[in-house]
């Protein structure tokens, strides 16, 4: 919540600078006995993810997520270990729809492949909208869409963050429908990170789907082109020879 | 938040009707005793700024109110019976700006009278942005000044009723502050009643500074040229010859 | 919350009447092709557990149950589905025992085995007090282990009933530990029974390992022969010669 | 909630020591321009009852206060600044009684004059149990009062440190009443420290009528008569000759 906050990566020289300084109060030590390096090193972004779904009360409900970038996929695997109900996704690459799959969704659309998504979503409910919506693509038809596929009084959290302002009927989509959203971003220090930790080490959610390569560092250029094939999700940079 | 809901006097006749036929399961007695008339006829608007408010928590918090209608000035005297700390508000017409002061506004900005509205905001809070702000007005310039006037982390309530879409930098004015949007219509039957009632009835909200005038019912149309002069808040019609 | 409930089987007729009256108003009804009667049937008591689980945060917590009788079994299926972190739980009899950790709970003590019980709990947990400590059995010697077991700021819930008063220290185990303690009984309506049948229906908590025998009606003597030997959780029986 | 707090005053030397070593990291800086001294000191134990308010929802609820020493006080102030609906209180020492109703209470009950409190407060309620009842003065029988005096479905605050265990029937008391008991102690860093400083600098709350004299540092010895008398609610001391 700060507003004077400085974002490593961002706001100052963050993992891909040679050398980094990071303030001794932000550093966060992982016990290697407990999480191995290949999951430690996915806590940042899934760190978004914890945060993103602790503002939602999840278990038993319907939900839906939008986009199945990396935190989308951690979205989905944290919905369904804290027991949502139906739990819906959408995306349109299909490499990315069967890990959805794979991490526990019941069902996902290509939203290429069909006219009225919103319809696809309630149809798929039994007819009713959906408790909570997670809009995690910042695609502008994306966050349209959030907007109908949730049921009145329902929950919309934006955390995909669009490119250009959206146009938004405030009176048909929101007040009409009594709806409350939660724009999100960043993380609590260091709630958010006592969670993330709990999760992992206990295997709660279980990131390993995701890592869909493990290279040694130095062939970094080979995991950038993997990552433009749309084919990878994370991938693990081993450095200094160290093997898993 | 139901689906299918019918609003008397939206939806079906309702109190401009010659005759109206009332579901006996929405009929809610008051005990004349304890509410007089002219103050139980006001809960109708009241119920939706107790239900507007109810969904934050205002105690000790610095407090916006956007538009100074009847509505917007029941939530300025809730605030302030709540605990509000600062609390400020704005409108454009003097005669309802007074009101919002007598009811216990810190401040009431002039919309027409300053450029830019969401830094008066601020100024009047030491710099900082405002907790909650509750936009009563509909106006859309008034909807893009509540996301400038929020301070990070903080609350909006949608209120008012736009008459058309609106653009909004979903990115800068939302996410990058991580609000949270309530957009609210109605009320909780019967809970928001409940409250309602109490309130009235244990005085810990004096509705009486809002009734701008009391007319025999006959005289109707003088009720609706005074409205239309801006010099009126709620006016009181008693109909067959009833006397205060 | 009514002051005036009365319980169908307590306050009046209930379901070892040959004949019962039941106002309309507070029928259920099951979808038979999505609800079979062997779990339908479980929902009354199931209900209960949904209602002391719904007053908690559970995802990521750790968490203790005190006694594995039905509701306490209920109680650790729905922690285990919506995400509890580590689970534990205590008994006595070695058959709810095992059927605790059919159900999730990582690890189950015997009371009547060790002689400190908190203390098993706190280094089951690493050394730390437990988030949310539940308390099924009813046993006075288990209410006060659940102001041992709890972390400061933590939360216990009391569900079983105690035969005689309490003495509780107050200062020691409550306020310096800054506990919050719900006391719970019954359910919401209609609130706990769409949640119980959401539950149900999309299989998010399977209560069939619950039944320990399906009989026809008429073997009724049976049933309860079966439930005093410990050797029995829920029985269900069948009426007019039904078949699963 | 920290389990290691060492509270200055009890854990380590306090303020009647000569010479104190204050950790740098706890020193809580004031604007004399805005927060005068005399309100300043009493900022200490006024933020208890800014803590064990902040816990409850109090705007139009029905609210009891047993005990009115100065945190019993300081929360009668808090709850008709934030909007309480009826609010009655209780002691035995008339000095303290007049304190509370100059500060808001509606009515006050001398608890050695009457043989059923509970049946009080009720009574003065219009038959109905209360929805908040924060329990301040550590007595056994306030505490087994409280929960007499709460409604079904309601809250209780245990703040009050009683010297002995108390025996409390759980059943009855607190199961079969839905009942929600909140242990609290000490404060939230900084949490309630920003809401104290607020309700102070802006006026929400005003302690004056809590210090019933000032009195040079020297006179400290007619400081402790007077509060020995029972006539003394706060007793300001100013050091070095300083005046208002």
């Amino acid at each position: 919540m700060c507003e004077r906050t400085q974002i490593l990566g961002v706001d100052r020289d963050g993992g891909f600078a040679d050398y980094v300084v990071v303030p001794a109060a932000v550093v966060w030590r992982n016990d290697r006995a407990k999480l191995p390096p290949e999951i430690a090193c996915l806590q940042e972004p899934f760190g978004n993810a914890v945060f993103a779904t602790s503002t939602q009360d999840l278990a038993g409900r319907a939900i839906a997520v939008l986009g199945c970038g990396p935190v989308g996929l951690f979205t989905i695997a944290i919905a369904r270990a804290f027991g949502a109900g139906r739990l819906l996704a959408s995306d349109h690459v299909p490499f990315r729809m069967e890990l959805a799959k794979k991490l526990g969704a019941d069902a996902v659309v290509n939203v290429d492949e069909v006219d009225d998504v919103p319809a696809w979503f309630v149809e798929q409910n039994e007819g009713v909208g959906l408790g909570v919506v997670f809009e995690m693509s910042g695609a502008l038809r994306a966050i349209q869409d959030a907007f109908g596929i949730v049921r009145h009084g329902g929950n919309v959290v934006l955390f995909g963050i669009p490119a250009r302002p959206a146009t938004i009927d405030i009176a048909e989509s929101l007040i009409f429908k009594n709806l409350t959203v939660s724009a999100v971003n960043g993380r609590e220090i260091w709630e958010t990170w006592y969670t993330t930790r709990w999760l992992l080490e206990h295997g709660v959610v279980d990131l390993r789907p995701l890592i869909t390569a493990e290279l040694p560092l130095d062939s970094y250029e080979e995991a950038f082109a993997l990552l433009e094939t749309g084919e990878a999700c994370k991938i693990v940079l081993r450095p200094n020879g160290a093997t898993p």
